[in-house]
């Protein structure tokens, strides 16, 4: 069985949930996604996250997408499902499910209104317990939810919490945090994978993350950079990062950072359709314009690095 | 058909979900809670709210207890729904759920991330668009999610929204929003229920405000405080709201609250037991002699008034 | 000399700052308010806190206002200063100028910003560094600023930094917090004076508070619920509390709250003008009908209790 | 005289503050610093901002840094200064003491509580009212007081305050905010500068921007790329853009970047001394090697770009 686990390493491309103009959920399409993401480098799929427009999805279609997702992947990579909820029992039906679905595990941010340590360990604790066996990623992204969790708190989850195996890192900065998690040498290890569109990805590699869990539309940027970092070649990992960091950069604007993501899917025939479920942001003819001249340059600068 | 509309006044009683100490759901129990409320004048109940431990329970629970509590209620009173999601494909899978089930209509407090005048009156929009012909109750709890509603706002959405058929008034202070709603000559008219446990009950009657929608474990509280203003008595509204007050301050405390109110609710004999599930409060020996105390005080202060 | 420490108790009252109609800072008014507040049983005076309006205050005018507080005080009683600031410079210059002048301590409430325990307790670090050996007090006031301060911070404060020698403690819900501080055997003890405009006075003293440091503008209220506190009589504290809390309730409005306070103490002769600098919010007669129903209620109900 | 209008354009630069290693204001390094600026590009200066350092300064600091700028700067170009305060009598008496110290207008950002458009609005209007007719330059910075100000806010506050003549645009995304005020016909026009780091300048430079306001510790980054795109060439922006952003967004990191700023600035010999008052965020050797790192790959990708 294809569980999650303290080994997780590479790229989990955060999906986006492909629709058809008409809204509907595009089945089909989410199998050509699939398999797009997995040419370019990913190593596991985090689908159901907020990129991946999972409030817009009804309970029966958020499963009918993971079953979807988990068939077609066919066990070649862990799918790992995003089940944040204000509420518990919600947060059990969904895991249960996607876990019998297939899923290799979850994924779980704090709810808003958090404050303190003792608070925020207390709500993973309860978490932990919610899910039973079943392995989770702490989510750790204080800029969606204003909840900020000290390196303290996070090492009493590891140390109390057997069933947490990640952190997804998007903490900004979170630098000095994963270099406090990572020079703890009592700590059990988990796997760190950073988020945040992957825009510090190779120091972060450097302090020791395992890899990227984001979604930017080039999951061979985030692959390729793990690749010259695992190859000892951090020149070669700047060459590649810089030549699509003007585009990620652009990708990671809160707001139309998601239309542009699936504007640039559609345009690489990752996904039929661009369409997003309300409420969305729609690019102009200037957003369009500014992605056209992005995407010119940076295919120039490959070339010149080659 | 008891539909929500916006001659609705009274006391429309926030639900507590009454459990078993094992944490099922108490389905008896809710039968003789109807009753309860009812009997203490109740004009409407309102289920799945944030006091109702809506979160804790699973998709399947809100509907049962939701059928339960309509198929008791057998039309007397009409029955609102809390909808309030992250999302809207599972506000409307929700909120078609229960006005299948009989609800008279829903409510819907906005996400707690909106700023600005135009993007919370674009929320409501996409509410009524997703809700479709059922009407709803606008919550403005800014308290609770951040969210700061100017009356403008409101008045737009009224303008705008034919649905929207009442106003769940908790903004603190509300007293000068309500004024401005009240003394708009040409807005459409809509029902004002106030919140808060009703801590300011007296003056938001004499503002315009229709009634209440809260919680206090004392509805008669409420009741009757409705009835002497109605009847053109302040002086008699005061003294009933001030024998309450010293326990209703006490019961609208952040945290413990909803611990006392079931705690008096279940001494009262309105259910068969006080437990909540996780995550709660729980009363220590201190907070219950507090309680006793303003209890026995009460019940003397009542006796004085007549 | 004068100089505040952990005995202190009673009712520290947060004072206003007298302007006359034409805005200008009301001098002699001040030495007005001085005596009444005194002859109403203060035990200490708290300036220039969010109530004092003294951002409204050129530093000047807060420098002249402290000295003819001082003055007036001549020794009578402790007077402690606010000088929480965005700086620990401006905080410095402000805390060493009004100890020159004589205050007895200065009041630091957190910068909105702080999240983690770590953080707040590093804060609070630096506020005594930067204060030298002056006494302060820690105000926990969260709704204020949105900083969650848990007891276990308070208490590394209370154990790390000497000069804290008071809490003012206005987060709300704080029964519990007052019993986890005062349940701990070895801990250093501070004060605690309660704030909140006293609304969970009777309460707050049964678990170990001192008094209370807030502004009701009948500090006889607080003065007679802590003397029959200490006195063993919780039914008197009980009926002197209940009798005032209608008002103190309504005075207890975030927005017009400090309208209504300035206006009651106007109107019992406390300053001559009820002017506020702006931003102010202003009374309408609306407002003004309902404070005069409250105050004649409060009057007959004090009678009867005698 | 030079009096800030609506004309401004170009790059004015976010000072920050020289400190000697002991901590004490270094004004013989502000001269240095001015002249590092100005040679490289900046057509203003701005100081005392949150990057300045400004909290950290007392009165009495403020106004001696500021006057030795303005002399040292001899006119050459304006002096902005940043006097955003919870007080509006702290506002009105620094800006009149820095223009009468010479300086050609002052910043001010909204405080943090505001909500609703009408109390944004009124705050900016008691601004212009504090300030009288110094101009001013409305700082709108969403992601440091979590104030999210609507374009629609904006407008009315050019329409109605004629004191504002600047614009610094802030918000994240900002483009279609920046094209939102642009495509308004009937406008009147106002200087709107970028910060962020510059981190979309070519983008915001097309969409109607005039130019930077922002502290990146290489000016001549956002003065080259202004020029540029003022000669037409978006090619030859982008290239420089490019070659600096991999240390730009570095630098741009909440938390430790102010250090990273002062660190290169320092390098380069623009002070004297990194050195920051407490609090601070002190780099490790980590983060220096970082540093280097991006700095040696920037200089060969200057060379090669010419």
């Amino acid at each position: 069985m294809n569980r999650l686990d303290e080994t997780a390493r590479g790229v989990f491309i955060i999906a986006v949930t492909p629709f058809r103009d008409d809204g509907a959920l595009d089945l089909a399409g989410t199998d050509g996604l699939v398999e797009f993401y997995l040419e370019r480098g990913a190593t596991g799929l985090t689908i159901l996250g907020m990129m991946g427009e999972a409030p817009k999805l009804s309970g029966a279609e958020a499963l009918v997408f993971t079953r979807r997702v988990v068939q077609r992947v066919a066990g070649r990579v862990p799918v790992v499902v995003g089940v944040s909820s204000p509420g518990f029992a919600a947060m059990r039906d969904l895991s249960t499910a996607v876990m019998e679905g297939g899923a290799a595990g979850v994924m779980v941010a704090p709810q808003p209104n958090l404050r303190t340590d003792d608070a925020i360990f207390g709500y993973f604790r309860q978490v932990a317990e919610t899910l039973g066996d079943i392995p989770w990623v702490l989510q750790d992204f204080p800029q969606a939810n204003g909840v900020q969790i000290a390196p303290g708190v996070i090492r009493r989850v590891v140390d109390a919490l057997p069933t947490c195996v990640m952190l997804k890192h998007e903490d900004w900065p979170g630098l000095a945090k994963i270099s406090a998690l990572r020079d703890v040498p009592d700590m059990r290890r988990i796997s760190i994978l950073v988020g945040n569109g992957g825009l510090f990805l190779p120091e972060e590699l450097r302090r020791g993350a395992d890899g990227a869990m984001t979604g930017f539309a080039f999951p061979e940027m985030m692959a390729g950079v793990v690749a010259a970092h695992e190859a000892g070649d951090p020149g070669r990992a700047a060459d590649i990062f810089d030549a699509y960091l003007p585009l990620a950069r652009y990708e990671q604007q809160p707001g139309p950072g998601l239309a542009v993501r699936k504007f640039v899917l559609a345009r690489r025939g990752a996904i039929p359709s661009a369409a997003q479920r309300a409420p969305r942001v729609t690019l102009t003819a200037r957003d369009i314009a500014e992605v056209e001249f992005l995407l010119a340059r940076q295919e120039k600068r490959l070339r010149e690095i080659g």
